[in-house]
């Protein structure tokens, strides 16, 4: 139809004829560089080009563990804050210059199902996910934001784009666990896992009100950090039974909330042992590798001791940036203390993502500024 | 301590020298009739003596599956209409001679818990549940009940026990499937088993306002009534493959509440994957004789897909059992409709009993009168 | 733009150069018929023929009370449902010859807000409510939808339209009530005005598990019909002070939910007065011709009793009415039940109308049908 | 009966003979010192020698503005952290010479509506706090504290008897607000007074992890602190108009949560005007001298706007105070720094007492220390 048409060379046009290059799956186990057409800009939505981005546990999955179809040839990375380089005709509220930040997960607000459930699954488990699964990725010189009046949300004057791009997936993602949970004043919180997730998961906690908080780990600058965010107590595999300290901590309760941010499927087992009848387990973690969860009756109160189990990804959309990048500027936690590598110009995403598959002692999470 | 001594005397007096005999467990698997002292009535206790009660099948369960040593010579049943005969001297709001509505759930409601989490677990696992487990239950000539005035509801004149005796533990249990899921109008509900139970949980669906209610059955009386009770679509494993039939019924989407109310372990992964996801899934099943549950991956649409898993048992207390009593009383469910044996006198206890463990064809429920 | 003139020439093509006709608000305080260029289909809507309309106490009130500019030339009406007879080109889920139930409430959908607060109110007080509003109404031969794939509902094959439209504005509004107090099982609540909405209440409070419903009221046909729906006891200002009625109906506690569907400003401090502390009062009733509200000290509890005072119009969207139809199929409430007046043809909302004009005694609610 | 008498006699030995000597009011108006037996020690009570007091704004309404028969030669005071030097029999989880933290509302915890709604209400209005209303209060040398087992909390160790008497009244009220109003992450709060309750609003908004915290005042010290807690903004009405003020900080919208602790009826209304569509308004203030409140029809969005008002004090009882100890024992809040005033020996309490009667510029919070 001649209107598409138009619309694809007036955006061909606005972006200087510039290709599509980025970093991603070239093919099943292998990473590399790709080049492809520009995106072109749907009527809703926006083409960013990024001033921060940051590799993600997630995209070292997509890269070696998930087997789909749609990852071949595909650019990885869903975190960014960026600077609008063109807007479709109905985007009403952003303009070309702006510096937005752009939640990972960015559903189009278009299907029913928003009325009715989580937003992340309208139409779907994850459809609200599309970058680097079905959609190309963040790690490029262009990015393309569907829905942009619904799913961007303006970058403060006062913020560093570094901060802003800890909120996208970290913050918002961390913030999830203690908001599943429900976490009330005074809540004994128990955090499986401290990575950049687990950090999050810590400081929001901490931010309903939680009083004691285990975090679960071993890293040092992880349990510092960790410390910094409220953990009041730290628990280490490497001083015994990490079920029974937690239980030493309770009072042999359990925690009111525990939320799983690491491990693996033997983990959801003994989080569930650590969780006090009437209490909530949360997993924020993608479980790969395995068939199916072996949950014991003990630690699942055998059904019928009014634990909670619950477990999803990370809120996107304009409000939820919108809110979390107030709860930063009110001053209430600072995510850019996570950031332990810095790198500057897109090229280096190759070297910030090997971080992220090598995972030395002394990351937490590494960020590539490139503006 | 003298004062105890007194009351001991005053309460043997009371019930006139009266012997506690009563129907239960005479060792590991094997049940009979047995005889003990009165019980002495506290304080804030009371002791009835039974107008009508109702076999469970956990009440098989006891007898024949658990282990426990606490159900060695222990008097079986918690569900019980009673006449109040004996009164502690801090009981305030009943007087002997009051025919009493009396919840399975009788906690005592002085441990600080109750201000936290649920009755039900104040203190510890199921405590609340002290009938026939560490208390003589409610198959006897005399039933003492704790803390009277926190956990007994009158009668109403125009009630008939044997509909009040369906209220203390299939209707409160049952209800709280729709209640844990949070039922909301137009929501489509399955419930898994139609036993009483199941039955009660499709009452209390329809009385949460959901829209489709698909029960999973296929003993013909039990169809027939839950059909009365609400449910609009019946799942049957004769007619093939059960989780197929209710993703055909649910427009492949899953229910948004699944209630589970039998079944055995294997029960709960299918429920599962049949939850939507943002739904829940709630077990009110007493699942024995295995260590673990084995949830598959796809099921829990990887722990990710925000379903959430509840389960417990039955609410007790007073004002629970006063709400329950208005929702009967205000005509809008009828629980004895599930009655489907009558006997009278205490002594055919043993064939109500018997029926719950050999469950005809024709059996939902069978109460026994005792006046 | 030449696009939009392109689809505003299909659009008079598609209707076959149809005008549209409707009945409403000539000016301040006169109402009658008028004739308009027909309606603009744009992308995400359609132009629907009415099959089923109703009037609605508060087109009395927007013809008579109101005196806002925009209501000048205004057609009047909200409750409809009709058949597709065009369609913007990004409607997906929705074809021509559809028959469709269209929610009073149509908010675009596009607005942020609906990720964060009521849908009725994104970007402004009421926004959502847009017929007969800032758009013209459905008392016309053509009406138009804005958003269909996020507003309408399919008429299910079996569901006569009269039954449907008391849907579209009186089911969801009443419902409403019960739904922000939050009904629980066994709840008390009393319903101050038993018209349709009131009636609507009643029937929501059921199937919320209420089990006392005290029904405010006095026309025969709203209480016979109040009792059928669930209301439990009828109380009547013929029959002394109501506040005194409600307390002794209540042990002198007064009700857990009060929903106030009638009335006038002083209506506000009763309902008060009649809600337990701890309770919730609810108000779905547009109270017009007063600039303040005097609530007193004591029917407030004096603002320390935890009462609770919300209000609120109905909610629309999809899912609402895909849920609330999925309520009326499963058979849990009739809502045609409260048809008291049938008319045939588009000529006859005129007497329709005037019906919620005179309010003859035998009147609850009218309906006309046009097909 | 001689139980009692020997209860009587065991109690008055227990505490050597000791009077009871406390200030409070001696008639209408009129405060003192007075005389009387030393309190009875019930089963379920303990009597206790307080080690840190303060006195509150209620009391000074008690003593000069309420006109209630039983404050007539009535102990003020609410407010305690003591040394139990007497317990009833029946007190399990305490023993003499524990220290102990004493919130203001003490319920029975006896009363089946503990079950059902706000224990503060149990059996009737505000029934939960009793001291200095139908009970004597802690500005004494000794204390009752009713049902020992369900209120108190251990003083922890490293916690000062000064932060801890902030937490009884001032932390658990003023926590109360953000708690009703449901605080979101990002939501904006705003809070009208900055007295000590208001403080602990603004502290407790920050810690349910408001973004944006607005607080009304204008006394220095107030202000300053208000920040440290975590105000992001101050009004005050010497700037102009507070409505005014509000809508620019918040882009006209109004406020999430509007938190009111201070001010007249009038504030009331102020208050709803300032609450966002969709929005909660939470009163914590005691109103008196007024018959009605009168709230705008504009301020209320004419009760159809989703606004939600609620209003209440205190919790009390023993979790909740564990719960608010572990909050600060976590170092999330100190609540020490309201503390402008500080007094040795219960003589002093008159002199504390008077600075609430004659709030100098200075005062935030004093208190009185008796070891």
């Amino acid at each position: 139809m001649s209107v598409v048409n138009q619309e694809v060379l007036q955006s061909r046009n606005r972006i200087k004829g510039e290709v599509l290059r980025g970093f991603g799956v070239l093919e099943q186990g292998k990473v590399g560089w790709m080049e492809k057409p520009a995106p072109q800009c749907g009527a809703d939505d926006v083409i960013v080009r990024p001033i921060a981005i940051a590799p993600c546990s997630s995209d070292v999955h997509s890269a070696f563990e998930l087997q789909a179809p749609w990852l071949m040839n595909r650019i990885l990375g869903h975190e960014c804050v960026g600077e609008i380089i063109e807007k479709g005709e109905r985007v009403q509220d952003f303009e070309v210059g702006d510096r937005v930040v752009i939640p990972c997960t960015t559903p189009t607000w278009k299907h029913p199902d928003i009325q009715d459930s989580y937003h992340q699954h309208a139409g779907g488990l994850n459809t609200g996910i599309c970058f680097s699964t079905y959609e190309d990725g963040t790690f490029a010189n262009l990015v393309k934001v569907r829905s942009a009046d619904m799913n961007l949300a303006l970058l403060p004057k006062d913020m560093a784009p570094e901060t802003a791009v800890m909120i996208t997936d970290m913050m918002t993602t961390g913030f999830h666990g203690p908001e599943l949970a429900g976490v009330k004043f005074g809540d004994t919180v128990a955090v499986f896992g401290i990575g950049p997730v687990g950090l999050m998961a810590v400081a929001g906690s901490a931010l309903m009100g939680a009083g004691k908080i285990i975090a679960l780990g071993t890293r040092p600058n992880c349990v510092k950090l960790a410390r910094e965010y409220g953990a009041t107590d730290i628990v280490s595999y490497k001083d015994g039974d990490v079920l029974r300290q937690i239980m030493d901590l309770t009072g042999n309760q359990g925690a009111d909330a525990v939320i799983v941010c690491g491990g693996n499927d033997r983990t959801i087992d003994l989080a569930l042992a650590a969780t006090k009848n009437g209490g909530t387990l949360v997993n924020l973690n993608v479980i790969t590798g395995v068939d199916s969860l072996n949950l014991s009756m003990s630690a699942a109160a055998a059904l019928v001791g009014h634990k909670t189990i619950k477990g999803g990804l990370c809120p996107g959309g304009r409000k939820r940036m919108e809110r979390l990048i107030a709860v930063v500027q009110a001053g209430r936690v600072d995510p850019s203390k996570m950031i332990t590598h810095r790198f500057r110009g897109l090229e280096s995403i190759e070297k910030a993502f090997q971080l992220m598959v090598d995972k030395p002692r002394d990351l937490i999470k590494p960020v590539v500024l490139l503006d």
